[in-house]
């Protein structure tokens, strides 16, 4: 009965046999231990009572004595509500439970960081607010997760504004991270500055928005952003509030019509939408253009067919080359925002951790290696460094 | 960077260093990792996208595929406001993290759960079982600790009519599983039986109620339950609901003063309210008398003093015989309705909780050993298999 074994096995010969992801999920594929283990009375009197008392007593003296003496500082809670889990939809809490595992073996994995998947049988965004805000002392951090947009932003934003721990959701921050590390080494690639570049997004939905906040932030030139009604632009009506920020912020040569438009002679395409792109839009674009086609696992650009007319081409997908997986960024970022006790995730301390995936390249760039593996373990290190650094200059560190 | 470390440690230096309690919670007790390894791409595409899209797929299809899937069914959340913190009282969520961590030890160490601290920003009512309901579905049970009296009868009530996982407040039933485990051994001792007894509870808050209530349920005679007032009758006014089904349902006897007049001739004195009792009142007890004083870790009678007049004494105390720990309960209750797939945990599951506690002493019952230790590890097995088996038989497993 010890060890944290899972139920039973199942016998093998079930309807689930032939597909290896349901016997790597048999049982769920996390464990919490005992660091220490508890094998004599006087083990137990130290863990737990009468020592854990005087313990107790301290912090309740002294509460910054929590950071030292609990687990809270180094857990990072996964929270989703399961309404926009990758490309399935609003499949519910129970069913994006094994994603929100997957997440939290990878910040064991890659940031050795415990974290704890959480998710929610509530949608309303003042509950999930309520909710976070009062399970938050059990944690060091929140990485919001699969939470469909708009509702992400406002959630985001307030649990922000609330919290004095890191908060992120991964969905727009972590993918926008990685965009922008490709993009600066894309860049180099074909020679060119990005305050030069003109981008079309498409998709804004939360990884839209992020990375077209991110792009412009790192001095993009020009950038026009996509939903399923074509192209932001000021004659658009009944737009959300993020939208209207898009409208205010982007699209300085002023297209109006179809993402198709703007596409010809743009010189960088992120889809982040799920669709097609016609072969013909593809080959209007700018000579030596980069396609960021991020949509898994059918990306809205065929990969070969891009590779026709772009210099570098980069995807979502794991058995392609230039991989854009959110890996190479959460566990990083929210590793050196706990190292430094970093009291939230600033713009600077994302653009930071942009530049160091990209640097990890170094000397090997070339246009099919221009974001490290994911599973590179240089990366996490080199994430939670330049992280941590940036927020000890900001001065948000406790 | 690997293996879940904890912050750096602290020179041993320190203000801290000469209480080895504080260097055993350095960085906190526990550690949440993935059970199977992500060393390649295939490993991470399986564990994590695309792969893991699969099986959320296959549950949102099918949710009770959750339990199998999952790790949620084997997920115990360790759940406090901070309000009644051991001896220490309303010290609040961070002071009372490292209590809710030990409690997680424990359940990995002897019932192979997995288990969460979940520390909460919030001391009302309605608040905290919203708060609970909205995280349910990440754990297969909920074990709420050191909530104050009397909310938290009303918490637990609730939760448990709102959701169909096993939740049990374990300073109420723990502490009374044990009680009733260690009376039905010291009754033994004595060559009485339980329905023969009198006895007096000193405490009418979370283990004084539940203690009650499960000797009544056990079939003790009479109980003559007293507060910081005396003995609850029926002349008590402005009594808390509580209180009034203790009032209605104890004392048969019509006692109406000080708990030491109840105490003379009395055949079971259960101590769970700290406090002094003189040695004129344990004196007048009847002959063969049994002093259970829990209080922790200063009990309400003397042990020395006790063992002049009963012919059975216990304490909450490691370092005495007779140790009254919930330890002994709280592991195998929650290990026997998880693997029965139990939608909740009843009054029958509880007694049988005590009765296997109890027949682990066996053969070798004497007078100093009325419970098993808490580190034997036959009991949480034989009170899991106890459990279970009650659940299967009552018909309320999945």
């Amino acid at each position: 009965m010890s060890g944290n074994a899972g139920p039973e096995q199942h016998v093998s010969s079930d309807r689930f046999a032939d597909d290896p992801a349901f016997a790597v999920h048999e049982g769920g594929k996390l464990s919490v231990a005992a660091i220490r283990s508890i094998a004599s009375i006087a083990d137990l009197a130290l863990t737990y009572t009468p020592g854990v008392a005087r313990v107790s007593s301290a912090i309740a003296a002294e509460p910054e004595l929590a950071r030292r003496f609990t687990w809270a500082p180094r857990v990072v809670a996964v929270v989703s509500d399961g309404t926009a889990v990758l490309g399935l939809g609003n499949i519910g809490p129970a069913a994006a439970l094994p994603v929100m595992e997957g997440k939290a073996c990878l910040f064991s994995e890659f940031a050795g960081l415990s974290s704890v998947p959480i998710v929610l049988s509530t949608t309303d965004v003042d509950a999930i607010v309520e909710t976070v805000a009062a399970i938050a002392p059990s944690f060091g951090g929140i990485n919001l997760e699969d939470i469909s947009a708009p509702r992400c932003f406002e959630i985001e934003a307030r649990l922000r504004d609330r919290l004095d721990i890191p908060v992120m959701h991964d969905d727009q921050h972590g993918t926008a991270i990685v965009v922008l590390a490709a993009l600066r080494n894309a860049a180099k690639v074909v020679g060119r500055e990005l305050s030069d570049l003109r981008v079309v997004v498409a998709g804004a939905g939360a990884a839209g928005v992020a990375c077209t906040k991110i792009l412009l932030e790192a001095g993009v030139g020009d950038i026009a952003v996509a939903d399923s009604q074509g192209i932001l632009h000021p004659g658009r009506e009944a737009l959300t509030g993020t939208k209207q920020w898009l409208v205010d912020h982007t699209n300085e040569a002023g297209f109006a019509g179809s993402m198709v438009g703007a596409l010809e002679g743009a010189d960088v395409y992120v889809g982040v939408s799920g669709g097609t792109v016609p072969e013909a839009a593809i080959a209007s674009m700018a000579e030596n253009c980069i396609v960021f086609s991020l949509a898994n696992p059918i990306p809205e650009v065929d990969p070969e067919m891009a590779a026709k007319y772009a210099a570098v081409v980069a995807t979502g997908r794991s058995d392609l080359p230039n991989q854009i997986n959110n890996v190479l960024a959460f566990p990083g970022v929210f590793r050196g925002a706990i190292d430094a006790g970093a009291t939230g995730i600033t713009e600077e301390m994302k653009l930071a951790a942009a530049t160091a995936i990209a640097d990890v390249v170094g000397e090997d760039l070339r246009p099919d290696y221009i974001v490290p593996s994911p599973l590179d373990r240089r990366v996490a290190t080199a994430v939670a460094t330049a992280v941590a650094a940036c927020a000890r200059e900001q001065g948000i560190t406790r």
